[in-house]
């Protein structure tokens, strides 16, 4: 009846939670005086006014640099503000990189912070902006549309901000097992039923080979439906009705199975417990006094005869 | 054991839930004699047989209002019935501001009434028709079509007629940190993925920027799937089932917790053991004593003789 | 703890419910002598071999002329085989034309039999056939596509031979204010959303009227996505997108409560409640006596002096 | 309280589960000495490392040779390394040719293995590759796709090393009746939409015929939505709505009744009340009495003062 405290549900404004804010002073080692704990102070606690102060400018800068990122990517834009791009992009660039350098400086133990999740996509936020000045001939080999890839994955970096991301990859990895044997099952299905339609439909309707016949097998089980490939014999379009059925069955059916079992529970016929004195209906199985009047109740489920009158009386308000 | 009280499922004639009557009567200022009350009776109120009419004429015309500009957007009727809609427009027009007029007449706060939700709508509902008439430049520089756009929003006061909308809304509101931050996971996946995409893909698959990946992104983890644009490369194709998969399965594996949690609930093995004394179910196979009243339980699946019955007794509550 | 009693979960072979074969004693009227209750057992009731024989050979007729009705549309197959479809339709219709005289024939009030929803039906299954040969001109003015839908409700009378179908018309009765609530806030969704891309895009992308755009958002907001008309510009893409997570949110926002609630119940620590004797852990919120020792158990949640000694042992077994 | 015992829910190495194990010593014969118990040992039980790596052997040929499968499709490929993927597919063969014969060699009825599931399954494995030799006319008549899908098959093998699928095909199993009865729904609602289809578009708008009109419903129904058919007329599209609005209803509006009675019971409005003298929580608003202990309640929601403390104690059990 106590379920886990969770997250106050209406606290808007982001902030790490305690687990992880302990967490990360366990595995990285927290300062314990100068200017470096001062500094730890600020950027990785969040009980200080600087603190918070410095959470909320980090995020603003995460989500402003990734938009700059998307913005980039589109034609006409990049045509039109391509300067401002690059010089946000490379203000975007010195700030992590300052943020990153703190953080290294800052904790007692900096290639523990470098080697983890965090620290990681740090590095990877800073890294593709240098690598395109240090290294140019890369900038002909590789596609400058990698490194958008790259500079997008800062956003990463918001998940530290929200205890629910924490649950739920800690709920993830508890039904490991249900999950994958989840999706053996989808990937048999889809393996089997991809390689009979390309058997029955073959190159000529688009099903060039099993690869492609699974791809359809995923986008018809998963009800997303694309229509790029699509059945056109009848033996094929009957295939592709079972998958479809099934697709949409694997949600349906379940779901009608709970609705069912939820009402049945809710309409539980209680009301055939009627009290002796004040004739109250619905007393639950586990009663042994009427509420209503107080009298004592016959035994559930019992033909016994009704209990003293006396022994009522002296309990009926 | 008793949830709270709610419509009676079967009535099926709208009527302002008493909950927002007191709340409006409250908040605007209920007049307390003379016509002005009379009126108020008939438009906010809905227990007099007058007021109910006014509810049920307000309704009809509303729906007619916004069939009429749902029937002059189709060109072929534009064409034949174009004066007949025309002329329905304006007495709807009229007897909306009238209406309105009403409204804010009798209340005794009716500037707060302008500015509530209800206020605005009627104020949008009658403002088109006025602004095509009494700025006729307008007509040239703004498209037609907007001016229907508002006068649909007329739809919105309906909402006023159920209370169940009022008990979504908060809800809603109730749930905001859980739906932010679930909103907040997905914007995450499609914007990765999105890039991701546009990186694989490029521009010469329909993959023209980031925007388009992620509307793609999105058409593919909701399943709505449109296939106006689709993966062309082998790549591609595995990244667009690797999405599938996941936006299918937000949806299918919690189905399949749940269900198996409820079947497992449901069928769990204790059903059957029923302590002699008091009859009370649902002790676990490895209870020795009901946890009721006490008494000593049979052996769990034996014929054991019944407990002797001085034992039971001594345990009785 | 006591569902109502369902239909038994391994019984395949179809039969009327006793409910339904009740309902239609009292409703048509039994017949009590003579030949005619002789048909009336084999024709409406089914616990004799006669009885279960008919209903099986009526089932599989159902079956058949349905088949009979989808070949023949087929274009390849009508010209084979167009003459014994004929044929068989023929039959079919003189079968179903004997069933319908003998249970008018056999009941009490066959009129009201006759009024009745399996009544018509009965009545649908076999009037187009005639009609086409006592009205030859209508063969001409109707297309006989039309005949062919007529036909095809004769299916509808299969739901008499199973329980299931009678609960769930009675379980969507019940709910009728809650799916009309739902389905209005739907239908408020679609014609402000369809309405508002009629604006954006406009008919020069393939949204040509207000209708359009609601059949565009009906298939978007419940994921289908046929793709036959689609967002072309940003702005309506970016409207799609949120169509599109309102669909599919509406499906996984309540399902990931549902799992969470449910998971977080499943859990609850009620591990805290020890018994002091045996230190048996897990006792549930409602139980006085430990289930292990039969030892009384301190109350839930204060911090009393644990129970004498004394009164303890005394439980004790 | 004590759900039946589970696979553990972290344990990825995949391994028959004990039942199986028992069930096929029991169905098969297992032998009690000499060199037919050692190989029965390796081949069918998994508690000594022999058998567990043979199991794990066996798992990566079977993953192995359909990967195998999968690559030979892809004609570039098949080009490339045609010569190597034939030699594979003969190890292959010739491994699981092996495997069979030894299985069929050291169990005591090897009769019944061979016409049991895997022992089809295992037969099906090697039976193309022979096939293609040993009858080469075949191979002109026969699509070698088709040989391709059989051998796909061994994949089926898999579901030995995982409880869960038993598990699966038992809860399937138990609800065969539930299931038929649900898809006798859809197939009825399929095929009259289907047909109402076919009459109202007609084959110049690709309804070519009544099953041509059913896989429509089927792809709307379950919200895939190819778009390879869709609907072009107004009644068509109206229709069409209908459909999509059931199918995706069939999902959403139990997972709403399910959501809210969930929400409600959670939040019901009665943990507050509790007994004074018992401590027993959860009493309806509307009690008077402690339905445990018979004490008279406070009462509800005032700030009475707690009731006479004699009148309690005569009312205690």
């Amino acid at each position: 009846m106590n379920p886990p405290p969770r997250p106050d549900d209406r606290a808007i404004l982001p902030s790490p939670s305690a687990a992880s804010v302990q967490e990360q002073a366990a595995e990285f080692g927290r300062p314990t005086e100068g200017w470096r704990e001062q500094m730890y102070i600020v950027i990785f606690e969040a009980d200080t006014r600087a603190g918070r102060l410095f959470d909320i400018a980090l995020i603003g800068a995460i989500l402003l640099s990734v938009l700059v990122v998307v913005l980039d990517s589109v034609q006409a834009l990049n045509r039109r503000y391509g300067a401002w791009f690059d010089a946000l992009e490379w203000t975007f660039t010195l700030l992590f990189t300052a943020e990153y350098i703190a953080r290294l400086a800052c904790v007692r133990h900096p290639w523990r912070y470098a080697r983890s999740f965090f620290g990681m996509i740090d590095l990877l936020a800073v890294l593709p902006t240098y690598l395109a000045i240090l290294v140019p001939e890369l900038h002909a080999l590789i596609d400058v549309r990698i490194l958008r890839l790259l500079r997008i994955f800062r956003i990463f970096k918001l998940t530290l901000y929200a205890a629910e991301y924490r649950m739920l990859a800690r709920a993830l990895a508890s039904s490991r097992r249900k999950i994958i044997v989840f999706l053996g099952f989808v990937a048999m299905v889809v393996l089997v039923m991809g390689t009979l339609m390309f058997v029955v439909e073959g190159p000529e309707h688009g099903f060039h080979n099993i690869p492609i016949g699974v791809y359809w097998a995923i986008t018809t089980m998963t009800t997303v439906g694309f229509g790029d490939i699509t059945p056109k014999t009848d033996l094929g379009r009957a295939i592709a009705s079972l998958m479809m059925l099934l697709g949409w069955g694997v949600l349906a059916v379940p779901t009608g199975i709970v609705t069912a079992e939820m009402t049945s529970l809710r309409h539980r016929p209680v009301t055939t417990r009627t009290c002796p004195e004040c004739l109250t209906e619905d007393h639950p199985p586990d009663a042994n006094f009427c509420r209503h009047c107080g009298a004592r109740l016959p035994l559930y489920r019992t033909d016994a005869a009704p209990p003293d009158q006396a022994e009522n009386r002296r309990n009926t308000a």
